[in-house]
């Protein structure tokens, strides 16, 4: 069976904010089953995951495609696929391992149907009762980050000032989260006003600010934190990690997630005062969540006890159609995304 | 019985580069005697250490001021006189764990002699069979640092290659030495032709290269580490930690042991590329090697088995007399020293 797949690519290689134009949708016949003795996966995509760290594949040049040791460094192609975390359902498999109407999450691709070749990331999903999409969120990638960054790079103790930044994104809102189960003070920063009042409303954050509102970050942070940070979790970069060293006490530690700031514009970095990172013993830390993919079933398994107890709340912000994939992705730089940003291609 | 003591004191606070007319040498009387009842100990002072950490206590304001968990970083004040560790002999002691000849190394001060009152840092010596200068340098302090920074912080594997700054300073040179001897593959940086010829031919060190001679530091670590770096034991902060950053292996650890191009301007500063942080899961950390007073006993056992083995070599420049010790201390900021910078102010 022959139907036609929607798909996204970009048009040019993007070096800055990405726009509408940067993107295209494509559409290409697409064959539903196997050449006999195929050991390929063939997916029809459910739900899709639009990431910050994409932006870095879709550069002429950036160093993080050479990176080898995780496949999502590749560089992405103007006309090519663009290969992405989901969630979809199996169409036809050759692989032993999968079978049709299997629920399955890894790297699938922006687009309704992919094809996974043998060696590409793909594993079975049981649901768990959750809906489907939470699987891209809270229990996918980046409930995952958020977890492994927290518990493992940040090591927290009980009682310990915990800072976060992009506090209502999807990884930072869900780090705010465990930090507070866990036992420590937990300050977000956000960008607008509605985003604060979320952060201590509806996820219990000891307290929230804007950043926009503020004009002197450190200031800001001595207001926020008089006992100092001892735990920052930077998913930002620049002027704000300078200013949470600025403030953190001795054997801080920040855990670098990412950089969005410095994603689109790279003359915004970071310059941590290194006198502080010595006379302070600060450790920074960048991980990617790769690297933990051994603690997927615990951290499955604690959140989603977390989740059934009502004690974290899954932020999904969903948009609906292929078509708007680039624009979930966009806002993903606009600051405009509340938890996480998923993209509905079908229903089931 | 009285004495006169020569002191070294501060004119004013120092906010540069340490200059000549900085530094005042007084004298003022001196009771070799303790009052009945007292805990204090006399100690002539014999071989003090200069180390350019003190520079930072001699501002007029330093964020490491307030660094509160060690007495070292307090304010010294112009005046009075300056605590530096160092090795001598005590004169008299109303303290039961000391007697009068004993040698011991502690915080004394840059003069002839000093008072330690209860709860200053100070420690029996046994000088093991090594010229007393040794335990200022190799088997003091400076020593330690490297020691526990190596082992402790970068946390090396046999086959790393290692690149530290400042290669043929007090700390650097121990730390190619202990890398070399580890199983490393070590390359030293330095600002003189001299400096260099002695790292590769007399320290062992795999390659050396002139900094001074160097245009664009990032294609110089390309040149000296095609495989990339797994450790930089970063002395210096500022560019070459950004360079060091930028060729970092995927897990690489950059030990900040001191930021000697930051204490004497701060708008010296290391940006190091936030998105190779992430990436290459870099971990950025400072430490002090106070926190490390527990692997003593350990560093000076097996750093004296290298020593008697000859397969470490002490390096030391020796200043004499109190009169000579801002020169000593000054000396340090021009990058003139070769190994550890001690002042024998009396010989016993």
């Amino acid at each position: 069976m022959e139907v036609t797949n929607r798909y996204i690519t970009i048009k040019n290689n993007i070096d800055g904010v990405p726009q509408h134009s940067d993107f295209e949708l494509k559409a290409a016949d697409f064959v539903l089953s196997l050449q006999p003795g195929s050991k390929d996966v063939i997916v029809k995509n459910l739900y899709m995951s639009v990431d910050p760290y994409q932006i870095n594949r879709m550069k002429s040049y950036s160093s993080t495609q050479t990176t080898t040791s995780f496949g999502y460094a590749n560089a992405i192609h103007p006309g090519e696929a663009i290969e992405a975390y989901g969630l979809g359902k199996v169409v036809a498999s050759g692989n032993p391992d999968f079978q049709k109407d299997d629920l399955v999450v890894g790297f699938l691709s922006w687009g309704e149907y992919c094809v996974i070749k043998p060696g590409g990331m793909l594993s079975k999903l049981d649901p768990l009762g959750f809906p489907l999409s939470n699987h891209v969120g809270t229990l996918g990638i980046a409930g995952l980050t958020a977890y492994a960054g927290f518990f493992k790079v940040c090591k927290p103790k009980k009682g310990e000032k915990v800072f976060v930044s992009a506090a209502s994104g999807a990884v930072g809102n869900m780090v705010g989260q465990y930090a507070k189960l866990f036992g420590c003070y937990v300050v977000g920063c956000a960008g607008t006003k509605e985003k604060v009042v979320l952060l201590k409303e509806k996820l219990g954050f000891d307290d929230a600010f804007n950043y926009k509102e503020e004009t002197d970050l450190k200031s800001t942070l001595e207001r926020y934190f008089p006992d100092g940070i001892d735990i920052y979790f930077d998913n930002v970069g620049g002027e704000m990690q300078e200013a949470a060293v600025d403030r953190m006490n001795i054997f801080g530690r920040v855990a670098v997630c990412g950089v969005i700031s410095q994603y689109t514009d790279e003359k915004i970095q970071a310059t941590p005062n290194m006198v502080d990172v010595v006379y302070k013993r600060i450790t920074i830390q960048g991980f990617l969540a790769g690297d933990y993919l051994n603690l997927f079933p615990e951290f499955v398994s604690r959140t989603s006890d977390h989740l059934r107890a009502g004690k974290i709340q899954s932020l999904e912000d969903i948009y609906d159609g292929v078509e708007n994939i680039p624009s979930a992705f966009i806002s993903l730089f606009q600051g405009k995304n509340v938890g996480k940003i998923i993209v509905r291609v079908a229903k089931d």
